[in-house]
């Protein structure tokens, strides 16, 4: 693996910073690294390994030679600068969600789907860019841990609701918590600014907009992306999705029927076994996944793995992932690793 | 019907506040009020209809004459001292989970099955005592939405995930996140006390005590109360309760699979005229139930209310009350209220 040269795009907002946290934490060899962003925040100073670096006004000439770019400033400048950075030749690793959907573009999870993005590699000529969609926050820690259960056991059909954190709605949702919660302690005015309502000692069951069928578009990305990732294009699925009053992680509470006979302990077994996934488990002691705990960290935490004798085979569990590192950051500098593997492997001339 | 002796045991807790509020704001024609709790909150003086009083530690004396006894202290108490207001002629009306799934004992939720209440009152003696429970908080709010759609649908499996405020952990729970806040806020030290863990901006997926199966009791008193009081004694039906950092009303994810065809519209039809439901759905204008809009109203706010294409039958709704009035005293005082209108009917001797 030869050194890479990297652009970071939306550097400065939650999961810009947390790539920049992500790429200190692990071992991707980078030859040079340019931050970017709208013109709102270009000039803010970032320190990346110890060296300081100014954040410059994303402009189509910063993608030139641009081995691995991370997209990670919103739809609208993903679909203005990810086909420019194409072109320049750079693999775009988007957050957004404008290209998950699209047929030709690669939604992927290292642990679920990592061929499907080196086929897709494999396809590209060498000198070409490509790009590679990062799915939802909520769909990713999901699929991790359906995604050995379906292989296993098969699935029948799947009922979650979320608990998501503010960060979620990026740092203007973790400042409006802080904001509100202060306003509230302090006999001061409540503003509700990026969040439908105030959330503040308050779950919010809306995250992004509705669609005619009532569901969320949240809703909606967590069931086709799930599909889309796990190749099951006609899983059963519904999904809740609610905002609650917490700053870091999300939590889901699954259900989920199987094809075969399926039971807690083969299930822990399982998981202890798939990548990214830790178990925690011990209801005897209080211990299962908590969002204080799993902050910071890149594993996708599952416990209360229960028999569901509501249905045949059934089993219900509570999962737990930060959602800017695994739901986000992490799972695009995973990628990157990938990306940066295989072109080494078969470079470009 | 003729002025009653009302008792209320735990009258300084959580629940105990907000009977008396209930009170006050309905027409119960009341006699004389006693207020009893433990030692340590005998003394304490309470404000009612715009008299003092003052809390005496409970006695068995203090239930002579007493037509009607609300108990709010806990499960230890009520064992100690329902028997014995009982015998005293009192009807007991219990919050406590100790007796409702006794099969003598009616679990009531006058919305759903005030008939099973009526039916039991009319077999008692005239003279004769008698003991009524009031359901767990997290079941009340969810027979209330679910009883119209089993008698219209038929019910063949329900999903809940609950987001349950602290202040279903009493005084003490409220207290706990409010002193947590305040500590994180103010870089002071965060005690964990009354709840498994640190509530403040985190879910805890543990509500109550474990059992083996790995289900909470939580968990469990929503599944069997909710088949008690329905009267579907084999519904399928599977539970994760989950306590999250707001400090008033429940709310509850509720995925329903029918045996008849179903569709949103028609439910939206149906529930609003159902007793003490308040639809709440309009996506558009991004309406739907919230605990800061809830609290310290009557109703069960439904909303959310969208068709469920992974079943052939189903719907999922989000659900709303504020688990201290409708999930606790409004009940208990609803069920008052009939038994005044009972007993008196049939008057005492």
């Amino acid at each position: 693996m030869t050194g890479q040269i990297i652009a970071v795009l939306g550097a400065t907002g939650a999961v810009g910073r947390e790539i920049l946290t992500c790429l200190e934490d692990r071992d991707l060899d980078i030859k040079e690294i340019r931050f970017l962003a709208s013109a709102n925040s270009a000039g803010t100073e970032l320190e990346f390994r110890g060296k300081s670096y100014e954040v410059k006004e994303v402009h189509p000439n910063h993608f030139k030679d641009v081995n691995i770019a991370f997209f990670a400033a919103g739809g609208a400048t993903s679909k203005e600068y990810a086909p420019i950075a194409v072109e320049a030749g750079a693999i775009v690793i988007d957050k957004s969600s404008v290209f998950r959907m699209d047929a030709k573009t690669p939604l992927i999870v290292p642990e679920v789907n990592a061929s499907v993005l080196r086929d897709y590699l494999a396809n590209l000529r060498p000198q070409s860019g490509g790009l590679v969609a990062s799915p939802n926050c909520s769909t990713i820690q999901l699929v991790v841990i359906l995604k050995p259960i379906a292989d296993q056991f098969g699935l029948k059909r799947v009922v979650v609701s979320t608990y998501q954190s503010v960060s979620g709605a990026g740092q203007k949702g973790i400042d409006e918590l802080s904001s509100q919660v202060i306003a509230l302690f302090s006999q001061g005015q409540i503003e509700v600014k990026n969040l439908p309502h105030q959330i503040a000692f308050n779950c919010i069951p809306q995250i992004d907009s509705f669609l005619p069928n009532g569901y969320t578009k949240e809703e909606l990305k967590v069931m086709e992306e799930s599909r889309k990732i796990m190749g099951l294009s006609d899983l059963k699925m519904t999904v809740t999705a609610v905002r609650v009053p917490t700053f870091a992680c999300h939590g889901e509470s699954v259900n989920i029927e199987t094809e075969k006979s399926i039971d807690p302990a083969t299930v822990q077994v399982l998981l202890r076994a798939s990548p990214g996934v830790i178990v925690y488990d011990n209801p005897d002691k209080s211990e299962y996944p908590l969002g204080i705990e799993a902050v910071g960290t890149d594993a996708t935490y599952v416990g209360r793995i229960r028999r569901d004798d509501s249905v045949a085979c059934g089993v219900n569990l509570w999962i737990v992932a930060d959602n800017l590192r695994k739901g986000a950051a992490l799972n695009a500098v995973q990628i990157a690793e990938i990306v940066a593997k295989e072109r080494t492997q078969h470079p470009v001339q």
